[in-house]
């Protein structure tokens, strides 16, 4: 396996890896799920035997108006509203289909409005577009109003379960966290690897903790959603891609690096990653937990489960992600 | 274990399961998780070996126009509306932040309004009322406009990880489905069980199907949405109180039999199981793939992975739920 | 004046129709309101002194959950949520920033989710194309994921003001409510014009009642929306476009007769109306009250003030339209 | 007249104007509508009187996410989302009950999520609540997460048409407008309405312009939804009274002074003006063209139509307000 190196011409490094790494038609015609596909059951099954302690940890945030959104983009934090209430049935004010509830009942419901990038989520394969298409070639005007037809969250939910390897890139520096601006290079995550005693290989779930959000739950959010950043560099690409990993989760807004790296161009890491290979991206996942969890004992890899929500046809969406080791 | 039969005075079984299987106070005057706490980590651990083919079965409805719902109560299908689409992208009309994007890059983005009863759900414990209170005795009223403060989704965020086991009650009847109005009993989950050669036991996640939505995805929802429907008879509360389950996840609007069997009653068997048991109720969970992979190798108990979503102070919410078999 | 015949091949009449009545750049190159134009401030003042009574009479149904939408394309009955209620302040449970409120205060907010085009609506002038074009000539791809650019209900906000003439069909032949199918003409406009003893002219608007509404009021909505009913013929363009008339404002659904007069066509009224004469199109106002009111003193005609919420960049809005008479 | 001079015990005032000025019961014990039942036909007929130039000036801001909220206590600027799009049309991608429109016909439909108070808006007579009642008595948990059952906008929808004043504070002080935390008092009601060549009377609608919204168009909206404000001073509730005005609608968030001027109280003027009063309080009028035409021609008074739109059950509604003069 040989890394590329990185180009002296940051402009030809867009192209150039579009032209190695594109996995268009690798899984066939039809492929939705990128690469999802590396994951194989025997790669879940062997997941599966990393459960040692019976350890179930959450690595999503929650879905409030505390979340790091200001509604630039028309992005905001997930609006909650009360169907029904349990101050309403205290007073005997509540109806259920046009009268009281019998037995001395009650009930609460709840509707969310809800933008799917708001908080963790994954982005689905339709997520990104390059040149008027999307991952595997659809027309990008596939993507309508009403959603789109192809690579859709939906197709992803059975998938994204399998190993999970968490590489902490400040704790394997030895920093509380990562600075804005700071890019992840492929030697910071075989760093991680090694502090963590672990491989990356075919079908692995890399959960990449910056520290950036840990930072945020002492300082604020502040410009975190769609500013700075720590986060991979643009020049990982074919360390990822070489790797055969199936997806990659950060603490951060983007996943890679901001300001980006390339001239003229605004997360130019999602064109090949996404839109070309059919990388499973995963942003503002909350590894802190696990961070603390995996330092404790020095257990870096374990079983991940976190399908997307089947929203049909959407551009992503949030998983209920757990670590279970 | 001896299973409570069922008091001939249907009105006064109400007040005597409240009586005999309340578990507030169980895990402490503060708990707000109920059964689900019964799942140890070494129940998740064992659970993990249970993983045989690697398979990744997916237990869920997709969110969008073709479910259930038919707006009464408040209920509807989840709205999906495009934030950005590949057609804006495709003409050159899309901005980000102001301005064009670079590189001839675009994306989609989508915001869903979702009532969280409306498809696949679990209910928090925040869910039903009774007399005022909510389980472990908190106040009702806790449950405001502004949502819960005790009893929210969130706090399920790591739980309902555990040992799954399907109970195909239609497939041990030798039918397709079972009507509505068909009263699931203590025997019928018995022979489930034995023709899935499983015993249930503590820290269980029971997979309950009654065929009725296979039906519909023949027939059409019809009233599937608050109408008649065949599930559990309120008489098996015993049943499940004995032995410690954690959760029951059917494939049902209410997991209970409706038209209901008590008198003057709406859904009774939520208020001793829900409000005081504190049991984790699964509702619309769809089956039909698993029982198909169960019935296929004879295998019915599997981990499952299925925490519902951190929607803060909610009444329930939505997993991405999977069978690990 | 003369108005135009039908020609008897109808796939022609829709061209013709665009040919003969196009208003593109009669009012500027940059114009976005249309028919509205004709409503000059001397059409006001004189409005103003048809206010004889001092009565006022609504022209709109109310949003909620008793519309007429059935979900279909899209479309919904409004719905509401309650963001602080009278209950939680009764209990003592209301807090404003953070806070209880003092001196015994308590408040109510809401926040509804509104399809524009669910209940009483203006049409704007991009809320239908033609081959690309919206009125005006502008590009249709103008209306993007963020709205339109032109042509949006904004534009609106001072207009829709003016000297407003209720045409009673139904009452004019006799009848309660014309059936689903009936095409009106321009006799049928013209005999109701003379049962008011009004005259049409520029700058008016008409309030076209088919009394659709008020057999859905006794029989319920049904297939109200978008399905059969009473409406103006496709041939009543010329009659409308050579009196200068500044809207039309109607009880159905979609103002024009459904099943649609010409083959292979959905609304084809809308297309020469709104696209090209850049005709103002009020969508399922309640005219009852009216009807009833201009029955009761034979007066037809009236100052109206119905101007569109200003939501910026939208395809149609509603008023809060009333008839001052 | 004798307007009630101030108590110097600012507490003692709170209750002193409830006891004085409640109208609870004088339009009778079903009332809705308070202050609004002041407008009678007669005033109606006499305001369109004074329609001398035919023009038609908007009072209200536009709804988008230009507008002045921030998110704070759930209040927000209004969210659009294109149901269709002529993006989609010029692709060629846009569908109709499941098929492409014939006859090169394409549409764009929109749906708004809407606080119902983040703009321009009426408060209902159910927005404030005090000691557990709202206006005419109503118990308070009348308002559920069901909206209300009485004093919902709805009621108002005839209402709100009528004889408009505009009181231009700064313009008669000879500022260009008011500092935050100025109280406007009688004093300098009188002095606007002798600028304006105009007495109030019963059934005037005051348009009070304090400038607040200009300097806001200038300096961005900073702390404007919620923040300090100039606005009517808690000790002008005798002027209001005693002149049986029917409503008061001004250009900043809550139309009394901030900070308040009673110790201990959140917008304290709201509690016997709204709840006791019944006094029709309008909120974020846009007054500033209004009070250029006036400036420039010298005529304050008017025909306003300004009903809210008719949402069920709610605690205020934006109308689509305009001044016609």
């Amino acid at each position: 396996m040989t890394d590329q190196v990185e180009s002296d011409t940051t402009h030809d490094a867009l192209d150039e890896y579009i032209a190695r790494y594109s996995n268009w038609g690798r899984w066939g015609g039809d492929d939705q799920c990128g690469t999802a596909n590396h994951i194989t059951p025997a790669h879940v099954r062997q997941a599966a035997t990393l459960v040692a302690a019976g350890e179930v940890v959450p690595l999503a945030l929650q879905f409030d108006q505390n979340g790091p959104q200001t509604g630039a983009n028309g992005r905001f934090n997930c609006l909650r509203y009360s169907v029904a209430t349990g101050s309403d049935h205290a007073l005997s004010r509540q109806m259920w289909a046009g009268g009281p509830l019998p037995r001395q009942m009650g009930y609460a419901d709840d509707t969310v409005v809800l933008h799917l990038q708001s908080a963790t989520h994954w982005d689905s394969l339709s997520h990104i577009f390059h040149r008027g298409r999307m991952y595997n070639g659809y027309p990008a005007d596939e993507f309508t109003a009403n959603g789109t037809t192809r690579n859709g969250s939906e197709v992803l939910k059975a998938k994204l379960v399998g190993r999970g390897v968490l590489l902490d890139i400040p704790r394997a520096k030895g920093v509380r966290w990562l600075d804005d601006g700071y890019a992840i290079t492929a030697d910071d995550l075989e760093a991680a690897a090694e502090m963590g005693k672990v491989d990356i290989g075919t079908g692995d779930i890399i959960l990449l903790r910056t520290g950036q959000m840990a930072r945020c739950f002492e300082e604020g959010w502040g410009t975190y959603a769609g500013g700075d950043a720590p986060g991979l560099s643009f020049f990982t690409i074919p360390w990822l891609a070489n790797r055969n990993i199936a997806a990659v989760a950060t603490d951060t807004w983007g996943c890679e690096v901001r300001p980006n790296e390339l001239p003229d161009s605004f997360q130019p890491f999602h064109i090949p990653a996404l839109v070309y290979m059919g990388l499973l991206i995963g942003e503002m996942f909350d590894l802190e937990a696990l961070a603390a969890a995996c330092a404790d004992d020095g257990r870096y890899e374990m079983l991940v489960s976190a399908p997307p929500l089947a929203f049909t046809g959407t551009a992503g969406a949030p998983p209920g992600p757990v670590a279970i080791r």
